[in-house]
């Protein structure tokens, strides 16, 4: 057992560490099969963000083998319900955020890569994904998140479907999400990969309007974000 | 290299790996060291979800050795600016949700002790800590974040302070915060392995008023959150 001392010694822990460092390598994977592997992951898990993570990193460990096998997956279903049912971040998009990070060390890159991620699914009508095989057979309307909140993105689909949050049919909602995002995330990955060019996000013409008071340069820089109407400006809400 | 063709499959892959799960065991850990651990990290990688999570890793790390040793803690700098600057879940919180999910794995005990450090973050005036040593020399107010959103939590406290999202000051307050989230965090692992009972969530009264509507046995069973005041009934917001 090693002796810390001081908070510097614990970042310099383990000797050695660094200079061997693991190396997370990649290999095109098949956005179908990572699709399949989400709506699965969710289905056993009741967690769409491991969901996501596991339909990457299982699909590497297939293709690769180690370190990936022994990644802890399962430690990714804490962000199911926008974390522990606080109705947070989506977890499908926390759980594409963090498999983004364990592959992709460039910022830049990876900051590109999940603004085109979340921006995707604020703006995209879902669930598009339709399973071989699914307990529910009723029709489960695309509606656009509109937001990358939890709460808002699943009540904004309620609205549309009028079920409750505890039905069957939003459960399916969200495991169908689940493997719509987890097709997505390796979608942007593909691409990043082979070499496609990294793209910044073009914030909406609503958000600038907002950043022009509220951003870096604005006359009140207290706000930190990149897209403010999926909370704000919406039905009774005025300016805050 | 292995062939997948199908999504039970890449579930099941790869053989025999279920049957010999890697264990992430406890040790009980040093709060103060955890706290400056996250001060620290968050100053090396500008990422707030980092800190806490690597101020409980490493901690292990230096006490157990591997599995920790190896586990790639830098994937968690994706939280920074509640992931990418989008300014949802504070990063310090998604940090903490992820490490006690990485080791308490009965979801009891996981959802109490996630519901327990987020219902603190929002109620307690942070930052607390205060560092050996500093750059910044004014004073750091304490403010009641009244949200785990990284925007609203950074705006309550930049309306108080009175200076820019951008100054020194408040990336002193986001450092010194994430030193509060990893000691709290180590507090609560302690105490969960030390065997102090599970306590669930109590909602503020003001949630239950809005979920006897809107919760799981209310009329409208259309919103999943544990609190709804952070940003709901603000400033001019009326009812959604």
């Amino acid at each position: 057992m090693t002796s810390v001392s001081c908070s510097a010694g614990l970042f310099a822990c383990p000797a050695g560490a660094a200079a061997n460092p693991v190396k997370w390598p990649y290999a095109t994977l098949d956005a179908a099969l990572a699709a399949n592997a989400g709506y699965e992951g969710h289905r056993q898990m009741k967690s769409c963000m491991y969901g996501v993570f596991a339909s990457v990193v299982k699909q590497l460990a297939a293709k690769l083998g180690e370190p990936y096998q022994s990644f802890p997956c399962e430690m990714m279903d804490y962000g199911a319900g926008g974390v522990a049912g606080w109705g947070s971040l989506c977890g499908a998009l926390n759980g594409g955020a963090a498999v983004i990070s364990l592959l992709v060390r460039d910022t830049t890159k990876r900051t590109a890569l999940t603004d085109a991620l979340f921006s995707w699914y604020q703006s995209t009508p879902l669930p598009v994904y339709v399973p071989p095989t699914s307990s529910v057979s009723v029709d489960i309307p695309a509606v656009e998140p509109q937001s990358i909140l939890c709460h808002s993105s699943c009540s904004a689909w309620l609205k549309k479907a009028k079920v409750s949050f505890y039905s069957k049919e939003r459960e399916e909602r969200c495991t169908r999400l689940t493997a719509d995002v987890a097709r997505k995330t390796v979608e942007l990955l593909n691409g990043s990969f082979a070499g496609s060019p990294c793209e910044p996000l073009a914030l909406s013409q609503k958000t600038r309007d907002c950043l022009s008071c509220h951003g870096k340069n604005g006359a009140q820089a207290n706000v930190l974000t990149k897209s403010c109407h999926g909370c704000h400006f919406t039905s009774k809400n005025k300016h805050p």
